[in-house]
């Protein structure tokens, strides 16, 4: 480096885009003062002069540097007319370090440097107010003891506190000059003894050391630590600017004043300056709270011509930042200094609110207004929520399993849920230790899910998510006593009937009712959300296993149904006796005749879901799970069977606990109403109960596998009993004719599950092609229906060209196709190890939340390479959970694919996050 | 085509290497014609002439085709002396098909071609020989008219019964000529009332209509369906060729004969004529077994003028085809015809010593005599087998689940086996329902384990297989009563000390010792093995996780172990109760004292390990399972408390049943003698032990997994709990500095399973080049310990050039690998849907037991680019099951891999395929 080589910039002159030579504070304070905002003059000192001085041996400044800084200050000696050093007309200045990133561990603050002996006189001469100079003297005095010399701040407080005490004054404005005066002589006894020299009275001694101590703390041991743990490298940050500022004062009188503002309200969006100041008052003053600031409107009466400029100062702001700001000011005697300035950080529906204002008043494009709003936010604008306003203590905390809030009276089982809630029509909360398939009609009834046992994946949390209803799982300080129709949590019970809230966003439950706020569906939020998808090339579709979700899907704008779980339909309450009684036959025939019964009852979900999306695609899966899912497990049955054993021996007549009885009603071919809570159970009803849950037991224990995800499930099932394929298919086929013949366009899609060779695909759609010539026989209507497979086997990627010749779409299932390419049981991860891996770094993210590119992506790409190689025009999507999250779909944009399936709520989200995925990569 | 195509070609002209033109038998004929050989003068018509009568409308043979055999029946007529149809003199021929790939279903031989009325009266005149003529005319009648015309063959059977009952005759051979002229007479008619016309007199005829048939035989049902059915194609056979051959009779007195030979012995390889012949008898009556052959020795007495011609026959189809022959001839009237040759069928053992003598004789060379050996027929010369001379109905039928034969008492319980078989030095077959790891000491007592429940997966097959023990698992029609030391087959009872014969090749279960083969380690195998260890590129390692596995897998030729799993140790009887209390430690304390215990125990093993191997590799696999395998099922642990409540119960001081005290010996620190079948409990041991179970209970259902393969295991559990590990590394890194202290040149590797991310190894890395560090230090020695990887986790394959940056070798685990690729899990699919996905070929083959090449395979070679990016001298091996597959082996040379790894005695196997993989992609 020459001697030429400038290391300092002014305010004036620094480049406002250059944070890696000026650091992200000083870059900011160059690009206001040059766009004319009254900032206080100063200059910075840049990263490079950092970074040659850590360097250097024995740690030397640049040669030239501490020239070029006086040289600066003499520029702004002229800018203020004050004199560094000046006894008359002292100026003061303030020291800051900042790199390109911000990051704790930095320099903190020197303010009022250039104060000495001298110099204080000249300030207090100056404003006239003695207790004002030494207030200053005594701050500068133990911040540079404490910042540049390593002072310990409790020396510097045991002193303080001393005089306060001596004096016997409580409150720190209650100390007089004298007692200030008094604080600094013995600060400076304290720095003298601490650090073995008197406090330097130079200025520019000053300002060498406080430079030099800027530049260490890059070193320092919490930065070196914070730049590792956050992966800060070189490239993004390397070294410290320090940036010098001239001191301005808000406490120079009632002609003064200090604040912060946002340009517009970050509540709401409200196009309207939205802040609070204190008159005579420091920026710290307002921090601590001590005096109650002022709404920023009252500004208009006590300081007019400060308002109109303050307004001036804020239209300023967003013409040049064309962003929502959030500023800090200064009034010192008359005069508005900007200090600070940055975007506002504002909740969901006044980003929303915002970009589209700003897109009316030509501030931004469409482009820029849906990029400055964060998909993630969006989803607090689609559940109700719990209002911000109100703090209450939680009673308990468990597992966010479904996001949004509810209230609700406790019920301790689903009976009781459709009895209360259904019934009587009032709004509960269902309350389980864990739930099971045969509480589903409880989950219809209930307003929210609370367990005390289970993680984000148990039944409770999916089928809750599935829903769209609020859960909190895993809320372990419950005790959950159905017997009694009680929760204890801690000391406290909660009976039946008493109201409750919970938080499936944070997994707090409260007691009572907390006040919530209902999710807006706003008309800007649908503005945004068209210009959303104009941009975007990834369609959305919903995720939805009933009518009821297709409705709502459609309604956050879903451009079709891109999975439905028909197994979803067997859990419900008329359906699951019908599916275990399928399961349990030991013929064909039993087999096909409980089909038969299921058969118009799957037609019936399809052709509503059909009439409810039309024409949007409708895309069905064919039942995944093993079907020993639908059955108790193994310990709930022989638990049952010895209840009901029990049962047995008391009854004879007597009227019984319902929760015992509650056991009865899945005894297929037997009716039980759960709303007559007490009834006469007779003898032989109880033996048949005992009989069933024998026979369903027997079944469990040869059902039974050792691993289950990887079992027999999905196509093979299909396979194996093509019965219940067939079954499925003709409900499909037959839903569409039903349409057809009533003139509605629908488009329907089926797909396969679990394949792993193009054989079973052949298998599958041999059958659908025999089912669907009979049915277009029967009922003159050409059919359309499309074949489509799942890609969740690791083998379906790799043999994604043979499977692309069968096939008129894949949807990737990355659920599965993560626990497969991982080798981790989800369930089982997430609760043993996968924290831990999380924890230590070993993994990044859990990659069942955010989709694992270099792995499971990795997979991805490959299957759309060599599936379009077969076929150029063959259409991807993901149905997965990663479906709906942002950083995921936008990866699905770059590999490739043509849609994303999410649940209901996280359609509009995806939308988003479809159109940023677009205008990244344009 | 042309007027001037060749449709017919000569013995004397075909090309004996076009298959494809003269089908395989035609193309054999003109081969043996032209070599010298003394083959019956004939011609063939071409597949080409057959796919053109199938072509042409109303199929139509080619125009100038019959004058083509009208002028080769000419040539026939000059080298026989005899007219075609000449009632003097008459030649008779055989017209038989072939197609390039022999097949089923395609047209039966037509013998005695060229017979009518007149020539019947010149062959009877030529012979002098009236019944010889009629029975000739007879057969040819029924031939011709169920071949050629589709009469149906139970109607001249129904005559020819007819006149055996008539004239009171019970064999053929008393029929009489008078007898046969009435059967000629009934056939002519039966002739003429099935087909409407007379049997035509006309040999060209006659010819016509044969060959006519012969070509629609092609397009009939049966072969049609078998084609499609084994996938052949039009490019391996199209079209069937027509042999005309001059037919010869070996039954035409004392001076002619028929036989079959194989020019070496088939069972031996011994290098001697070996096979059988009749005098005066045709080919048929060979294989009808009326009379018995003589051995072929017995010619030289009875014609020693033919045994020596047959001599020079052998010679020289050997020396012109490199190749043991299987050929069969006639005599007929002192001349020596040789009628057909193919490559002989022979067992291992004669297979290994014929390739040696041939190369010693010049014969072939090494390439050839390696080529000409199966590698999978190796495998019965390596186990003891049953003699296949005995024949013996098997009592029951399991799974062949540990090849290999074995015979002893059967004993019911693991400590009866170490009590008789261990300690008395009896032979003893351990006989269970099911086994678990606590049963190892019967394991290692016994010569074969039978279970009654179970599959190819289940513990007894697993163990049994990595000893190279014999055993059958799931014979279900066997029932096990431990409590009675006895076991129901049937109606048949099994005592304990009742000898029974396992085979565990087929699964078979004898009662009694049936005779056995020892295993043959010949001389001329070792020879056979050098010659393909010199060719192969695949280096063969063993899977060992014993010093003993280790030694017989030395003696099998590996050069080195690929893959010791440590799991195994844990397992032995003197150090389960160790691990069990490690892992139901509640503190890192309690962990650690257990892991201290362990330290020495396997620091032992792995020093003995290295010793034996010294100095080739040793590969040992940090603890892989889950956990919780070590611990018993929660069944068993209820049932157990159960049991041992009742025993607690009833003892107070008194003797009990020894079954019963056999749950005792799990309890960590308690002592017990299974020698000692009856002893006194004391109260105070019963309750340990209830106390014991209770913790391992509470423990098992903390850890058990929903998905225990996808779980918790591998290097999660490494990093989770890093004392484990560390243990065995410092075992293993202690041992390698014991072996060092003796100047033993060692080479230990060590590898992690389960990894999916490069920083999981980066963990282990450092735990290991800290405890390196520390032992080094410690014994001054310099360790060389290498640091590899499974690839078992798909995410691995994905990444492998991100872990090929931490790994010094990649070996890839398949087993898993595969379950994770076609999300299978192994024990599942076996017993659930996989065998239905076979038979219906919806997958080829059992991908566990043969490598998945287009999935699995498609994902290693992935791997092996990816890694060697990174690392071009990277080294990657196998070892799953299917690295002892010969399929999967040359799949493995094919994807460049440098070793393969497989259990002890499928290492022979292994090196000859991996031979074989580097001989057919040169």
């Amino acid at each position: 480096m020459t001697d030429t080589h400038q290391w300092v910039y002014a305010f004036t002159e620094g480049d406002g885009k250059n944070k890696k030579l000026l650091g992200g504070k000083g870059a900011n304070l160059c690009e206001m003062t040059q766009i004319g905002l009254n900032v206080p003059p100063g200059f910075v000192i840049t990263t490079e002069a950092c970074l040659h001085y850590l360097d250097a041996e024995n740690n030397a400044v640049p040669a030239d540097m501490m020239q070029q800084v006086r040289e600066q200050m003499k520029t702004v000696e002229e800018l203020t007319g004050k004199g560094f050093g000046d006894p008359e007309n002292p100026l003061l200045v303030s020291v800051r370090s900042g790199s390109a990133l911000s990051m704790p561990g930095m320099m903190d603050t020197i303010l009022n440097l250039g104060l000495n002996e001298e110099t204080l006189r000249g300030e207090i001469e100056q404003t006239g107010d003695e207790r004002f100079g030494y207030d200053a003297y005594r701050r500068f005095i133990q911040l540079f003891g404490k910042v540049a010399m390593n002072v310990p701040d409790e020396i510097f407080d045991a002193e303080f506190e001393a005089v306060k005490q001596a004096a016997n004054i409580s409150e720190d404005v209650g100390l007089s000059a004298e007692n200030l005066k008094e604080i600094s002589e013995r600060f400076l006894t304290v720095f003298q003894d601490h650090t073995g020299r008197a406090f330097p009275q130079d200025p520019y001694e000053q300002l060498e050391i406080s430079i030099k101590a800027v530049f260490n703390s890059w070193m320092g041991k919490r930065a070196v630590d914070y730049r590792r743990e956050f992966g800060i490298t070189s490239d993004m940050a390397n070294g410290t600017a320090v940036n010098i500022c001239t001191m301005v004062f808000g406490n120079r009188g009632n002609d003064s004043a200090t604040g912060v503002a946002f340009t517009r309200n970050p509540g709401t969006g409200e196009n309207k300056l939205y802040g609070e100041y204190l008159v005579n008052a420091q920026g710290e003053d307002v921090v601590a709270g001590i005096r109650t600031p002022k709404a920023i409107d009252k500004l208009t009466d006590e300081m007019p011509e400060m308002a109109r400029q303050l307004a001036e100062l804020r239209d300023r702001l967003e013409s040049h930042y064309h962003e929502v700001q959030d500023f800090e000011f200064t009034i010192e005697r008359g005069t508005l200094y900007c200090l600070q300035t940055r975007n506002g950080k504002m909740n969901a529906v006044a980003m929303v609110r915002t970009s589209v204002e700003m897109v009316e008043e030509g501030l931004i494009d469409k482009k820029q207004a849906l990029l400055r709003i964060d998909p993630t936010h969006l989803e607090q604008m689609l559940y109700p929520r719990l209002d911000q306003n109100v703090t209450v203590e939680p009673l308990a905390q468990g597992l966010p399993a479904s996001p949004g809030a509810a209230a609700g009276r406790a019920v301790f089982d689903a009976d009781r849920a459709v009895l209360q809630g259904k019934e009587r029509g009032e709004a509960v909360i269902l309350v389980r230790e864990e739930t099971k398939p045969e509480d589903i009609h409880g989950f219809f009834a209930a307003q929210g899910i609370l367990t005390s046992r289970g993680g984000k994946t148990s039944h409770a949390a999916v089928v809750a998510r599935g829903m769209g209803k609020p859960c909190v799982a895993g809320a372990e300080g419950i005790h959950v006593d159905v017997q009694r129709r009680e929760a204890i949590v801690g000391g406290q019970i909660i009976k039946e009937g008493d109201v409750i809230t919970i938080d499936g966003s944070n997994g707090n439950v409260y007691l009572g009712k907390v006040p919530m706020v209902e999710p807006e569906f706003t008309t800007e939020l649908n503005r945004v959300l068209d210009w959303a998808d104009d941009v975007a090339y990834l369609r959305v579709m919903a995720n939805a296993d009933t009518p009821t979700d297709a409705a709502r899907a459609l309604k956050f704008g879903a451009k079709g149904i891109g999975l439905c779980r028909t197994e979803r339909m067997f859990n419900a309450v008329d359906r699951l006796p019908i599916v275990i009684e399928m399961i349990v036959a030991e013929t064909l025939e039993q087999r096909q005749a409980a089909l038969d019964k299921l058969l118009p009852i799957q037609r019936g979900d399809f052709r509503m879901l059909f009439e409810t999306m039309a024409p949007r695609p409708v895309t069905i899966r064919l039942l995944d799970p093993p079907i020993h899912e639908f059955l108790p497990t193994e310990r709930q049955l022989m638990d049952d069977i010895d209840q009901l054993e029990h049962l047995r021996d008391s009854v004879k007549g007597m009227e019984v606990l319902n929760s015992s009885v509650s056991l009865l009603h899945l005894a297929p071919g037997t009716e039980f109403n759960p709303a007559a809570s007490r009834e006469l159970v007779s003898l032989e009803l109880v033996e048949q109960a005992i009989k069933t849950k024998q026979v369903m037991l027997n079944k469990v224990r040869v059902l039974t596998e050792v691993n289950p995800m990887l079992g027999h499930r999905g196509v093979r099932l299909g396979i194996t009993f093509p019965e219940i394929y067939g079954m499925q298919l003709r409900a499909i086929l037959e839903a569409e004719a039903e349409c057809a013949s009533k003139g509605m366009e629908v488009h329907p899609q089926m797909m396969v599950p679990q394949v792993c060779t193009a054989q079973e695909l052949k298998v599958v759609k041999k059958m659908m092609d025999e089912i669907k010539a009979d049915v277009e026989a029967k009922t003159g209507h050409q059919l359309n229906c499309r074949f489509g497979t799942m890609i969740e086997v690791v083998r379906a990627c790799m043999r994604a060209d043979s499977l692309a010749e069968e096939a008129e779409f894949f949807s990737f299932g990355t659920n599965d196709l993560t626990q497969a390419t991982f080798s981790f049981s989800r369930e089982d991860a997430e609760n043993k190890f996968l924290p831990m891996y999380n924890q230590n770094q070993i993994l990044h993210d859990n990659p069942f939340e955010v989709l694992d590119e270099k792995g499971v992506g990795k997979l991805m790409k490959l299957a759309v390479e060599w599936g379009r190689d077969i076929k150029p025009k063959m259409s991807f999507g993901i149905c997965g959970e990663h479906g709906g999250h942002p950083q995921s779909i936008e990866f699905c944009h770059r590999a490739g694919l043509n849609y994303v399936s999410c649940s209901g709520p996280r359609v509009p989200v995806a939308r988003l996050a479809a159109a940023h995925a677009a205008l990244l990569n344009e």
